[in-house]
């Protein structure tokens, strides 16, 4: 058991799974990880990532960790592989731990960060005792994710893994005055999230926006009139980019930019996957001074 | 970051949203209350309340609130209205203080607490930096319940709000010898929990009643022996209010009073709303002295 | 308000119930327990158990408990019996303490435990005043947990209680060359999970059984070779005991010691459940040395 000095700010460990809240495997993980380190803050993220879906658990990760202290240890158990040939990983950042399988679902986290260090888990001292080879989240991640909270340096959890698994993201093409991206998430409330990212209001009017996707390296921004612009997908086009849902009446489409600084397509008050027909995939554009 | 003084009580924050918990915004928030206050208790109320339902929300709340510390920060967002004309708003009472917008979502606090004082949040200090205009609830909401239940007083967080919004509510109908309410809430049982509120067991045979509603003043109670009434609703009528489900065989129907003092029709070890077709706005009559 | 001494383990309440998270019940007991124990740290094991379901509850708790420091309070409602003449019980263990109604909920850790020691709780000074007669959870399950998690013995909570009430638990049967059970539980990835327990892995391809029930003395081990055995149910027979989900192709069957130490039966990144038609109550033989 791991003691913390008073008024140490308590370690926190987060946890986002796929195994939904049914069967007792996330509270098994959180028996682990107190045993080892009771004074441990847990945090669920999320544990209703569709099942052994790696791409939305990388995607609701990219939107979450960053308001985190930076000592927050992120535990991310989406693991198809178990017991396979995928490594388990802990991956430290200037933004926090991360504790998961080398399966892709880490992908936002080596794109966000400006460093990270990899190391694989092979030191069994830090597991539970005889591991299962079906539940490595309850005998590997949850106590290599305790042990990093409470203080054990990343060089004695693992050696070095000097090569991790991405995950292929949708890119974004830059066209003569347009930007093509995609619906990456649709949310509960049918909001449709695309991967035009990097959009910020500098005064009512003008936005600001770096065309840049992970492949692309930054290459200064641009700013434009926001009601300039045009939205298009399917048949539909929307004129201008708005601050907020209300700008439309009720049942209206709006585009805007969403919290995570993404263009974003809404219907005020009602759901733009049940109006508009957006799912993950649909292709979107982005005209400029149109 | 707010330090808290060893043997403090720890400051407790709840959560109550409609965000669900497949998305991260949920995590999103918590992360930013625990970056400013590390010492903090989160308690996720509910995150399952229908997408922009005030109501239910409020109703929950009702229900929950009471049962904490008062020195406890209750953090309400069902925001339909985000970016938009609504005020955010924070609430002092003596049973808890509340950060939501000002929708209508607090009404229950309005009408049960003795006094209480509401600000508007307009001082950005306490907010993110850039907050969105899609996200009040990370971007202002969250900080601003942590700096509340760190121990900054609410003068410093806004300035004085005149008038809050109050939802309409349904309102009891008192009749000679009757009362007439409705529905207002099916819970996860299939109980129907009614407006009928006020009622409890004197003693085995004998219920106490104050007939008020939110509009009412308190008049003074009556009494009447719990066998002798009639509960009905559509075509049914339901004779005696008892005290356990059990009373009655499973499958049968029987009238009690719910644990939150209000006259609740419920079917033993079965559903109210299946067996019975009970939804909300159901009109429900308890006939006194029958 | 109990207050605890300084770098003491923080105590800790487990939370299993079917309450579901719509409603604001569990919030109302997280408050009720807060308000009496304000270091508590409050765990969710989950409250997404079928309504009512005892056995699910029990077979949820059976897989979790033992991962949580010994002095864990576990409050487990499920509770159809509430009000009638069910007795409210606590149960102390070498692995923890537990708080439920006895309606069996609690056999596996009557099964499990060496020793225990059960009170009915007959003690109204450490309940809420005046207890509804519908919602013992938060009104006399809650506070007494508090209490007990806060170092209140339980002779002080209760009077001795000499007789449980115990689940039929699906028994094994015991054949020549062979072992026939059931499936007790599917879970959200479909995996099928079996009563033939006690299964480890004694190298890479030798497994030890230990052929016990709950109603059978420890007879000793027996040791098979993985690949010898077979495992059949409806008109399905599977060859081998794998150690993981990807020995077999994507999309086929493959039956392995799931991470209870019980034989099951999944299909690799899909559900056994669907593709194999299994649910609770399937029989499952295992043929030793076929």
């Amino acid at each position: 058991m791991l003691h913390m000095p008073i008024n140490h700010p308590p370690p926190i460990v987060t946890l986002l799974t796929d195994f939904g809240e049914h069967d007792g495997y996330v509270g098994a993980m959180k028996g682990v990880i107190l045993s080892i380190l009771p004074h441990v803050k847990l945090v669920d993220i999320s544990h209703q990532i569709l099942s052994q879906d790696i791409q939305q658990a990388s995607t609701v990760l990219a939107g979450v960790y960053q308001y985190y202290p930076p000592h927050t240890v992120h535990l991310v158990i989406v693991d198809p592989g178990v017991g396979g040939t995928r490594q388990p990983i802990a991956v430290e950042t200037p933004s926090g731990i991360f504790v998961a399988p080398d399966n892709g679902v880490l992908t936002p986290v080596y794109e966000q960060e400006e460093s990270w260090r990899a190391v694989k888990l092979d030191r069994p001292a830090y597991w539970l005792a005889q591991p299962s080879h079906t539940f490595h989240g309850r005998d590997i991640f949850s106590p290599v994710a305790a042990h990093l909270a409470g203080g054990i340096s990343l060089s004695q959890i693992g050696s070095d893994c000097q090569q991790v698994t991405r995950l292929q993201q949708p890119r974004l093409a830059l066209l003569p005055g347009a930007v093509q991206g995609e619906v990456v998430r649709i949310d509960r409330f049918g909001n449709a999230l695309t991967n035009i990212r990097h959009l910020r209001w500098v005064d009512d009017d003008m936005i600001e926006f770096i065309p840049m996707d992970a492949k692309t390296e930054k290459t200064g921004s641009m700013q434009f009139k926001a009601d300039t612009v045009q939205v298009t997908f399917g048949w539909h086009t929307l004129k201008g980019i708005y601050q907020t849902y209300s700008h439309v009446s009720v049942g209206q489409a709006v585009a805007l930019i969403g919290s995570g600084g993404e263009l974003e397509i809404s219907v005020n008050r009602g759901s733009a996957r049940e109006k508009l027909a957006l799912s993950v995939g649909v292709q979107v554009k982005l005209l400029l001074n149109h």
